[in-house]
């Protein structure tokens, strides 16, 4: 099986379900575009009365179930105005939350909205391969997933390899690394859309959501770029203090890569299944991290923890983060000058 | 929120997972007549390539991998037969996984079986309302589960009412008792089969399994319900002890009720919905418990400990725990004269 990487699970101090304000923020100015999306741009056959929502890579929530519900708020809104019905009679919404099989589904089922209005499903499995049936599927959904890859680059972490990569992420400064990461960025990113269209309905929507880079810029340029430079800084300390294997760290990279613009629009359109409707810039209120180095150790810690923990134990992982916030006051002056990223808002109609 | 009544999740050596061949035992005899019944009495729409199949209180695994690849199993047959098809290239199995929300679902999905051939959704919540859409399910399953009620009926934990229980459960000796336990099951049970039956389609099949009454014995003078008032005694030492309090004791009951025939079948036929293709009694291996206080002792634990734990503490259900075994040879000659309880096989076909 291939390693998987999940969120920091439970609802504790620590857990990703307490720090993903950053994320949501994002949904929040989303739910307009949404909204007009799917009042525009969506059929609704009002001869069924089943609607069905997934979204992938949900995590532990809170952040999908305002995703899911602006949803159905819209597809309800737009279905009253066209029938004269009222929606809570009429449809019956099923929403399906998809992440990896080992993410923390119970917290996700111990806390969903008390007032929610839908039939919920939780689908285990990687969203790189077809986790629903065949055109069963009216909107989807997924947000800041899908910079993941469904693993390391071949060659990455092979010290005899070109493509062999000292960072622990791809910098954007070697070319054979890019092209190694963009490699399987591409088939990543096609098998998620050949499933996508399959399980979609013709006519079915899919909102993407996340951060890319624009074209031109070099991750290692951005404020998250940087953080990860920073990451990889102190784990390259942890190891000089003997607890983490320098070797094992030159052999270690994060499995994700936030695509250029271009380099996404071109797996949709080679995919073929989809028509872009909108592939835009959005920006949200905390779209570049604040800089202040707790906030940003926490954001760190509950995002990649998981991984450096399951890699080189939990005590390199806690003295990597004592580091990274004790140091990150060296590197705010960088930050502050560092390019702007991109939050994507990408939505796709199937053809 | 209604208290709810879940299984000891994990997969260590005191969990459910480790502890239900009990159970399975029930699973494996019935996969004959589940294949025949399937094989006779379903009608499979060969237009559609969807097939969804739930099973209704799934715990945490294994058993009800197993009970849902019978199904399929049976369904692929039948659908080979009539069509000449492979099954596997035309039909979408959609497995949907029920459980209450605290339900240990991380388990049930990090152990599925990895050769499964179906779609996974874990459906969190009672089964006492709806879960899954309308007309949405082909074959539905539960088994050992449904002596669970929805709540300790009204009145049994009250000193002041003619229905106090002073046991732990339906002994079946105060007639006030079992009045008040036999209109919590119906109100249940009813709740149940309206539920399933918005779900299934027309010609859908439910399979109901598990323990009940033969019409006529008492409870307490089966093997389970012996079980279940040496349980009570053992409380009853603790709470000398100093360790439960023996008020609060007083008002605790199990809110189960494993019902009598004739209850169980006027309930289905007042509900109206279904038609009873088969109501059986069906034996297996491991039927009667072997009278073995380790094997007894852990039983009680992974059922019942959680319940105890979660409402006098986790040292009050160790230590009835300890005196449980250490006090079920004194019980043994009367166990191996207890009347028989019995295990159903139900199978009902929606109108
Ligand atoms: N291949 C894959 N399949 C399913 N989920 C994946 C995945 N790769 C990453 N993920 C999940 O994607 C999530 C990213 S965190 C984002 C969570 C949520 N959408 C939000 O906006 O707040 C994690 O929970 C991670 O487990
Ligand atoms: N109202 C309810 N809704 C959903 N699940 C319920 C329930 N009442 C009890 N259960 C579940 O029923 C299960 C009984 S244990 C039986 C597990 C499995 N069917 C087997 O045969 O091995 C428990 O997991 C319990 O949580």
């Amino acid at each position: 099986m291939a390693p998987t990487y999940t969120m920091a699970g439970g609802k504790g101090p620590n857990s990703y379900s307490q720090h993903s304000t950053y994320q949501r923020a994002l949904l929040e100015v989303a739910k307009e575009k949404i909204s007009e999306a799917i009042s525009t741009k969506l059929e609704i056959n009002s001869a069924s009365n089943r609607f069905n929502i997934a979204d992938f890579g949900c995590s532990t929530g809170p952040n999908t179930f305002l995703a899911v519900q602006n949803i159905i708020d819209a597809v309800g809104q737009k279905y009253g105005k066209e029938t004269q019905l009222n929606p809570g009679d009429n449809i019956e919404f099923h929403v399906l939350f998809n992440d990896h099989s080992n993410n923390d589904f119970n917290t996700l089922f111990q806390t969903l909205p008390p007032t929610k209005r839908y039939f919920v499903s939780g689908v285990p499995g990687s969203f790189f391969g077809r986790v629903l049936p065949q055109d069963s599927l009216h909107v989807g959904h997924c947000s800041y997933s899908l910079h993941w890859l469904s693993q390391v680059p071949k060659g990455i972490a092979d010290q005899n390899s070109p493509a062999w990569n000292k960072d622990i992420h791809c910098t954007g400064f070697s070319e054979e690394v890019a092209e190694a990461y963009l490699d399987q960025f591409k088939i990543d990113m096609g098998s998620f859309l050949r499933a996508r269209g399959e399980e979609l309905v013709s006519g079915g929507l899919l909102f993407l959501l996340g951060s890319c880079v624009p074209d031109g810029v070099k991750m290692s340029e951005t404020m998250k770029g940087m953080l990860l430079d920073h990451l990889g800084n102190c784990l390259n300390d942890v190891a000089k203090e003997g607890l983490i294997n320098e070797e094992e760290l030159d052999s270690f990279n994060f499995p994700i890569y936030p695509a250029h613009v271009a380099e996404f629009k071109s797996v949709i359109e080679d995919n073929g299944c989809f028509t872009i409707e909108a592939f835009e810039k959005i920006s949200h209120a905390n779209e570049e991290f604040p800089l202040d180095p707790e906030f940003l150790a926490t954001t760190n810690r509950v995002t990649f923890g998981g991984v450096i923990e399951s890699r080189f134990g939990k005590e390199a992982m806690e003295r990597t983060n004592e580091l990274y916030e004790k140091k990150c006051p060296e590197i705010l002056p960088e930050l502050a000058n560092a390019k702007s990223g991109m939050q994507f808002f990408i939505m796709l109609r199937r053809n």
